[in-house]
């Protein structure tokens, strides 16, 4: 899946540390770092000075909040100084709802009638829309275009009502459909939350931060505790929420009894760092075994298995183990190709292509190649790669993709093109191939990618696969079931 | 080979477009681009239009020069206008003589009796400071620390005697030693010159510009022109001077009849992206051989095959096709530690590294793995990626190198560290296999090196692998041949 | 009066054009500049495109909103471009409440039921806290500390309730306690309010926009007005609301009948431009009179007047004047000092003083020196200047303020010290003559400053000189027949 | 005379303190903050750490360099800790000569055989092309534009031949024509250089700097030695070149023995700050004399008189003072109109004017007003500004000029326009009051210009007043004594 074909999403921290002296920014800010993959838009850390009476959600701790547009390493600089305090959450972003501006950067921090909330999101609510006119008609006013101010809303009023957290996102738990995985301050208290499916993913674990002070950290993605040099636990458990008392003690709070999941699937073909353990599975031992069952399901004689870099190589790799065909790279890609890249002339566009992706013409030439990329959205990209490999004297090219043809749009976090825009859902495999003027195409089975994950398809969303949801998503088909464990 | 280790050096180009109303500029700017792997400190480009008599080397063209610290996205973006005339240079430097400040910045552009002069030089000056205490002892003055100002003072010293640039150039070469590619404009006039033995490379080709001006085209390497779209002609020979006529006219001018060359090795083993072609030969295919012949040389039983990346790649994928072995990542690069990256505490080395490479856990564990880097320097980041793997789990680490061992400084344009620096330099393999706690380590031979590169050694530069340079280095043992031919 | 001692306020502006494609960014942006003095932490514009229906308060226009912290000249740049629509307000902001954060910049933007609202703000709410919590208690959340966003609240509260901005304003008059004058977008209508007893100055005129285009302009200084080669044709009253129907069309609603007003008469002595009439009054030439009634007040035998610069000049003219003493200016003014001063070293305060200020020796050695100033806060600046002009020669340092003593903070927008720093608080006359080091100090009367600026005492707020408000405020005396006025 | 009609020169310093471990860099700051007004192009300081022996010229300290676009605020900020040393000179830039570009920033420091040199220079050299030329023959290459570097190998050529700077120095006054007044360091050695008919200011004093460290300290103006609390000595005598042996002794070269000067008038007028002393003359009491002499002159039955803003503020006050006509402001200034403002819309000239200036309409409403300025150069400005005090009101408007009419260009280092471009070389003062619109218009007559300098004709410039030069300039008049006086 080449870059700005299917945007990334976010990527969120929480890290409470027992020594009160102790710094958290700076492990949040690694964690960060090493999350940056979720989204390069902007960055943001919140922290608070926890006090003995650490889960008392009470405390009068100041949040200090630092957040800007661009990179971690840009967002963060002397700044990080200001953020005092041994509890803090995380957030990089990219934009899924909201424009791209500072005011929805994250996290959101905001007063309310017992002191403060700081809340950072990864996720998309279905019904933002329904529950943002529901609070102004109750007269509330909105700052931003974010789902996270509707679930801070939503949450303030679960507090006052119950005067507990807990029982406070248990009332979020059932007003708010879509998918949302939270690390949250309230007051000087550090609390998680993933929703009641685990559409997005969230693990636990346990660091050493600055003077040896040992914490607890949640992060998307497990890389974030690796890097810390920390221990991962496990996931956070759909419809859990696990609050943190003092020191690294926690407790959790299990609201959904749901047996059925809708962990998603592109977590695990595109958006998750290789490296990474959701829900217990390596995402690179996934990929590789797309790969071996790209070459049982579409094999096809040939010189040589080539990725489309980055996102192709693990499925490359692994498909030129099982198909004994020679892994040889026909793209070389510019690693200085970044974010910022402006192109100084409009016209250009061909040119900015051959900037990021070289063909290396003799790895290519007479002979017969197969490419292999995560996935295929509108197919503009495939096809110019297609016919690049051509140009440099390919004799054929046979495309493998890691995943089903994508025909459906996502709601719950990911920023795919209108189904209209979607190649595969409007268009045959057969049509798509010659679309892309590709010798054969291969798409992954849904059976392929579900026996990858192991994991029965109950617990997977497959919705941008199938058309069929996992929670009522207005104007879509919903798998029935799932339906009622949502509405515990 | 971990970036920081050995520095990277310069990347030049040079561009004449026929249509005097093009902007050379435009590909300037997108040459350079895919040649930032070459230096990423400053970045500059000099242009000046052309008129009817070009290549009379008179002109009154003024030259307009634009550079800065940084990327070349960072440098060029609305000043990109500014540079006006459908001939140009560009730089992109990474500094090995010189101190890191916009002084040193390149092209240098400097007025002289009969107009002016820009210079854009990939290597270095071995006799560089002999010859600037001649010059100063005339009276000369000088701006900067750069061997660039030298080979300005001793070029126009002999455009002033011979009144011609070229016989100008004869005189450079026989008054400078060391390593020197470089594009210059005289006036209005391109040249393109490359050092009697062609330590570095420099190639030529065709493009067609803005408004499909044809144009000719120098660069360090050949994907610059691929970039452009263009196509590669052949390499500037050593000792060569090319200056660029009318339109796509330019005469070759052949100074130094030397049978013998002296290419360097790093740049097919690290320098040169894999999708250039230096002097003939495809670095991707020297990096395949490479590694199919460090596992001829070097088998070890082993479960899989891993590159250190980005560098040892390509050389991986060979060793794993040759020896059967899985090829499977151990490590999983942040592609967002950049340049710019601060740590924002001292001690947090170790998290730094992390931050950058992260160990695939599930990859490693319980499997004896094979490490493949392109070279070792110093020596620690090798020893801390072993200690590393081995943290995970790994049974075994065995390091395969795609380089012999480095014995000896560079006089030649890459930023080794002293003598004393180089592991290889006071120990044997032996010692270097227990230093870097590796089961076993195997280098590269310099036959295989050769036998890779596919050229006579007698056409190499091994300086850097067998302390005996090819020209005369003060202190230091040289091939006496070499010396003969370079005083033609 | 010193900068640097008090604090510089708030400045607003507001512009409807006719034309529906005529740009109210623009003539926003140089009132802005005009209004700078005002405010130099932060600036903002927020526009909207009126439609036909203007004045329906429907509309669905996007509000769009450029901000930032600096120098409108900072703010401002390509970003105006954005900032489309016919109508709209501005905002430049020394913070008076609220950290300077761009958080708390404005105009405040935001969305409730019916669409959207955009506020800026000159002034401060004395009973802001109180409300704040009323509003928590009722669940509501809060994005930034400042006054503004309690009005947008009580401000929303009262749009749900009456269905009408003017009921709704008027409803903010009742509840709200303090100084406001405000300028408002209510969809696409432009509203303009000031408090009932008319702390803040605001004025109203007439514009010529791009295109001809016939505009309504509200600004808090006439001067803004005369930028934009207007025609200011009165001040908004006190109690008074007026919306901006189709095209240059207005109502206005009064509704506090108040007969007494509250005018900030440091806005004479200090704040406003000496070019700007506020409620009727040049205050360049309230200011003239100052200093010829301090010459009456308290005349002294000397050789020259001399301003403390800037702010003392024109009360120094005055004195000079009425005096027939020679007015030379004993201190020149380094006018690059800015507000981005920041001093390499800590200790060099010394310097930093003579930086900003140097005394020219000549014109006050032997000298008896009449030094006039605006005011005095602390006390420290006075007397390091009076210091000054001694070391420099002078026999006599005589000081004449152009205020009376400061004696008590404000509670209206003016950035004062606390009570206890305040040097007139605890001190008399002849202790700070004496702590000064001066020969003399003569303050103006109270009696003359009314005389100077020709109102009633009835209708200014004397609070900081006399310790008895308009309003009621905790903790201090109120002057009751005000107090019962605002609760019309 | 209006910003941006006649642009500032350059200021200069250079100090030498007496403690080795004592950094000059500080002082050197804030003495080029006093001289902001002189330059605000750009800005730098080169220091050097003198050894024990200093004064030997030999020395081989490392020069420091730091250089920026922009104000001294803004080059300098953390990288004034890199200026290591206890000796150095400063510079800002406006420049005469050269295009604004950080390549013409200075000082320059450049390498030659025995060392390093650094200059600062103030003035213009009037034979620079020539020289040249000169130099360019013997094969010497330039890197910049300006006269700074053409010194720089004139300096050099004579070091080199007489093996001594003062010797240097010596034929540096014989070859080059024109004005300069240098700060140098050769090697740790600082030495300042005065031309011989002393065009350009330059004062010598002594300064306690960190830890109490006496020194040396040369300035452009005497204010910069107040702003550091230290003792002005006296002014460098034209044609003196004064060394600063070890500690604060210092020796002094009297080369020419010239008994007249040619000191610039228009420092006097307008570009020195009114509290410098300039060649014993305090530029406050020479100004203030030309407004006495003016009303003298001129004299006219008006109602009040009025500065135009900031330059003419002195002259009226003298104006004032000697016609008893009441001083009153008929314009404010807006102080944030800074060197940085760039209009959003090119059209709004008009705006831009009001915004920078306003008429106070009621100062000047059916009055009749003088207005006082210091110059006219095209007169463009002049006559809007006429133009909008009639507008406002006034019955009639009175031009009062505090210098004589500008006839012909300066060659010296002020950037004048063309003589074409300038009013009064083509019209006579009745057409020149015609064209402006002013019921009359009274210029300062050449005598009492004299007088209120206070120095024999004979002894200043007054080249760009009488177009008769004080050193031979190609194409213009010459002086023919001075002439003779120069080639000493």
């Amino acid at each position: 899946m080449q870059q700005g074909r299917v945007s990334e999403m976010c990527g969120i921290v929480g890290i409470a540390l027992e020594d009160v002296s102790a710094r958290a920014a700076i492990p949040i800010f690694y964690a960060l770092y090493s999350l940056q993959h979720r989204g390069q838009e902007s960055a943001g850390i919140a922290t608070v000075s926890g006090t003995a009476g650490a889960g008392s959600v009470g405390g009068s701790g100041e949040i200090h909040l630092e957040r800007g547009m661009g990179l971690v390493s840009e967002v963060f600089r002397e700044n990080l100084s200001k953020l005092k305090g041994n509890i803090g959450i995380g957030h990089v972003r990219y934009s899924t709802t909201g424009a791209s501006t500072l005011k929805n950067a994250e996290p959101l921090v905001v007063d309310y009638r017992d002191g403060r909330i700081a809340i950072a999101h990864n996720g998309n609510i279905v019904n933002a829309s329904q529950l943002r006119n529901e609070l102004k008609k109750e007269g509330r006013i909105f700052h931003s275009e974010t789902d996270t101010e509707v679930l801070a809303h939503i949450f303030v009023k679960g507090l006052m009502k119950h005067n507990d957290p807990i029982s406070a996102l248990e009332e979020v738990m059932r007003r708010v459909i879509g998918s949302y995985s939270l690390t949250m301050l309230v007051n000087d208290t550090l609390i998680a939350v993933r929703d009641p499916v685990g559409f997005r993913p969230l693990c636990m674990g346990f660091i050493e931060g600055e003077k040896d002070a040992n914490g607890v950290i949640f992060a998307s993605e497990s890389t974030a505790i690796d890097t810390l040099g920390g221990i991962t636990l496990r996931d956070v458990r759909p419809g859990e929420v696990i609050i943190v008392r003092e020191g690294c003690e926690y407790e959790s709070f299990q609201f959904c009894k749901a047996t059925n999941k809708a962990h998603c699937v592109f977590e695990y073909i595109y958006f998750a760092r290789p490296d990474s353990v959701l829900d217990g599975r390596l995402v690179y031992d996934v990929r590789l075994k797309i790969g071996e069952r790209l070459a049982e399901e579409h094999p096809v004689d040939a010189d040589i298995v080539s990725p489309i870099p980055d996102s192709g190589v693990t499925f490359a790799i692994g498909y030129a183990k099982r198909s004994s065909i020679d892994y040889i790279e026909a793209f070389i890609k510019n690693r200085y190709v970044g974010r910022t890249f402006i192109m100084p002339e409009r016209e250009a566009r061909e040119t900015a292509v051959r900037l990021k992706l070289n063909v290396v013409r003799e790895n290519v030439a007479s002979k017969r190649v197969i490419l292999v990329d995560d996935s295929i959205v509108r197919g503009t990209t495939s096809k110019r790669i297609v016919e690049r490999v051509r140009r440099a004297g390919a004799k054929e090219v046979h495309l493998r993709i890691g995943s089903p043809p994508i025909k459906a749009p996502c709601y719950f976090g990911i920023d795919t093109p209108t189904r209209e825009e979607l190649i595969a859902s409007s268009h045959s495999i057969n049509e798509i191939c010659s679309i892309l003027n590709a010798d054969s195409i291969g798409y992954l089975s849904i059976e392929g990618l579900i026996d990858a994950i192991g994991m029965p398809a109950e617990n997977l969303c497959l919705g941008c696969l199938t058309g069929k949801y996992p929670v009522e998503v207005p104007g879509e088909e919903c798998i029935a079931k799932q339906l009622k464990l949502w509405q515990f």
